[in-house]
């Protein structure tokens, strides 16, 4: 099988908000068509985009990836009437050093989606049912579980106006929720705490109390006292997560906060390849019982890494239950079905057409079914179809 | 002050060498330059590039870095004429995540070189002047340390090319030496390592068998079993230095290593921020009585991180002295000197026209002195300032 054309475009993901980090009006995104011929008459386009938070990479896709992808060669074709994307990342890679695992992990990660795309497309499979053959003995879920990411900051929203977006995810069908806290930059510690207690409590009474349908995310902002005072301040809470308190990068002060904070942790959204996450797991102190990983496909060198990282997480006692990607895309949706994962994150109001489910499909008790399409399904979303068809 | 035009270009760094990892022939540098107007008359234009191993960044650069720049605004004027770099740093990372110090860390160390050799210039002073004067109570090194990197994988190259290219290195005043080892993929490495062992003492019989006069580097390619056998068999050698065997990123297995080896380790040019730097110091098992820390400041963010790097290094009880920069710039020559690092990187024979130091000015028992010139020295180094003048 060959590669006999890759297209790529750059699209804005307009948003009108904020986390405790950065603001996403000015974010885009790369996206991708690659059309792969079979060389016995089937032909197949996968499609691919990057996940939020990082930009778009026309420039690494022009420069680098795209014509070191050109020159792949042959595709091993599989038994299932696909092919297997890795000798194509291998070449993707090919005169890549070592280490500095950031912006480029994202532009691998565009094209290798779309390479899962079409080697499902050309076995006639959606990707989860690939994937379950492939790697998974078969065994798939039949529905993913999946929980409502929001409450950003934005100017003039008030508690009121986050209580409403939370009850809206509530009438979508989701029973866990997401929201910011930590994103008062200048305020003092003392006040931002308060401010955000009370927040979250306001959210906690629409959730009848139940605390475990309530995961709060501080998007790497704190340092080690910041993040030990708002620990000691919502231990009690009994919530669902207490999301990337630190640094992605600061391992030691995770395990330090993990001695201090019996509840779960998440993070690993912003670790982008298998070793940064195996230092995470070797440094980060967290507890293979309960915390959960972000680490997101679509940003950290595509599925064929993401494998890696899933081996790497067996090898240390971890099961791939305990992963819940960031992104809220469809490729980590197929994944977590076909792989066994814990779920997937979901931005029912923001980053769209890139978030979301295939349309139609309903969020029933903050679980959705996949379509039976080939591929990851975008064909079946007819918001991000829009913007892929043109490429 | 203001920054009133930015420019950029790219060119190749064509050179027929391979190291362990990689092939250099389809390398290529950005090229930048900043003019700077101090609004009391006064102008000038800073330059900067990127250092080998990781590629020109034309696509980041204008996505990205370029445009923040050009909207970070009043540049703060410092008391010796020139301004701080600083604030225009941060609003070049303004939007940008935590995690993920890749290819950004490039495109950012690119403009921040060039605010530097801007700021000197308005200064009037030569880089390493003001950093003594800045950073470094006005303490400064008269000459810097330098050695000869080299030894590369070429096709056809054998033992006694080496031999030949390490005499001339020799000749041209460096008395310690560096050359690649573990570049034989495929190779069982039984094999791999005898024919290392060969070229390694055929390059210490040149030298008088005086082990501390050669330093040998893998970049990154051995997994725990091969950096021990290797270890083992030069152990004895007494070596300047044993650079990079294990990726960079693979803390763990470096402290393993450490408790092993006992003559110095060397690494750290493959990781690019102060929080990748801050993980090899906690977790990598290394020793602040021997071991070599190779943190590039042209491809981790420049020279605005590079300072938080040392200020991270003296919390941990590491001397800057333990510094010795990879890349062969005269940026980190300017660093190397004017905040006391314990030498620099130099690669007499590639990266042309990047590496080296100002014209006619001769290496003198691997010591080098730095012309007075205000900024980098750019200007005094003729087959550069050919490449930049055109910017």
């Amino acid at each position: 099988m060959k590669i006999t054309s890759i297209r790529q475009g750059v699209v804005p993901i307009m948003s009108a908000i904020a986390n405790a980090y950065i603001d996403f009006s000015k974010m885009t995104a790369s996206v991708v068509a690659v059309t792969v011929e079979s060389g016995d008459g089937r032909k197949a386009t996968g499609y691919g985009f990057n996940s939020n938070g990082r930009y778009a990479q026309p420039g690494l896709l022009t420069e680098r990836f795209i014509p070191r992808l050109e020159e792949a060669g042959e595709l091993p074709a599989h038994e299932d009437g696909g092919f297997d994307p890795t000798p194509a990342w291998t070449a993707m890679m090919k005169n890549e050093k070592p280490g500095g695992h950031g912006d480029r992990s994202v532009a691998v990660g565009v094209l290798d989606m779309a390479l899962w795309d079409a080697a499902a497309k050309l076995a006639g499979l959606p990707l989860w049912k690939l994937l379950s053959n492939r790697f998974n003995g078969g065994r798939h879920d039949a529905t993913a579980w999946v929980y409502a990411a929001g409450g950003y900051y934005h100017p003039g929203k008030d508690v009121d106006g986050l209580v409403e977006e939370m009850k809206r995810y509530l009438g979508q069908g989701y029973s866990v929720v997401k929201m910011k806290i930590g994103g008062s930059p200048g305020m003092p510690l003392r006040e931002a705490l308060l401010l955000d207690l009370s927040r979250i409590e306001a959210v906690l009474k629409l959730l009848d109390g139940d605390g475990s349908r309530l995961c709060v995310d501080v998007n790497g902002r704190f340092g080690l006292h910041a993040a030990l005072s708002y620990g000691a301040a919502i231990q009690n809470f009994g919530l669902r997560w207490y999301e990337e308190p630190l640094d992605p990068l600061d391992y030691a002060t995770h395990a330090t906060l993990a001695e201090h904070y019996q509840p779960p942790l998440a993070t690993g959204e912003n670790l982008f390849s298998m070793l940064d996450a195996r230092n995470l797991i070797r440094h980060g102190g967290l507890r293979p019982d309960r915390d959960i990983l972000q680490f997101d496909p679509a940003l950290s060198y595509g599925l064929v890494e993401y494998l890696r990282t899933l081996t790497m997480l067996r090898e240390h006692g971890w099961s791939p239950r305990r992963c819940v990607p960031h992104g809220g895309h469809q490729f980590a949706l197929n994944i977590a079905t076909g792989l066994g994962l814990g779920g997937n994150e979901s931005y029912p109001e923001v980053f769209a057409p890139f978030g979301g489910f295939a349309s139609g499909v309903p969020v029933v008790d903050s679980r959705v079914a996949m379509p039976d399409v080939p591929g990851i399904g975008f064909e079946v979303k007819n918001d991000l179809w829009a913007v892929l068809k043109d490429l």
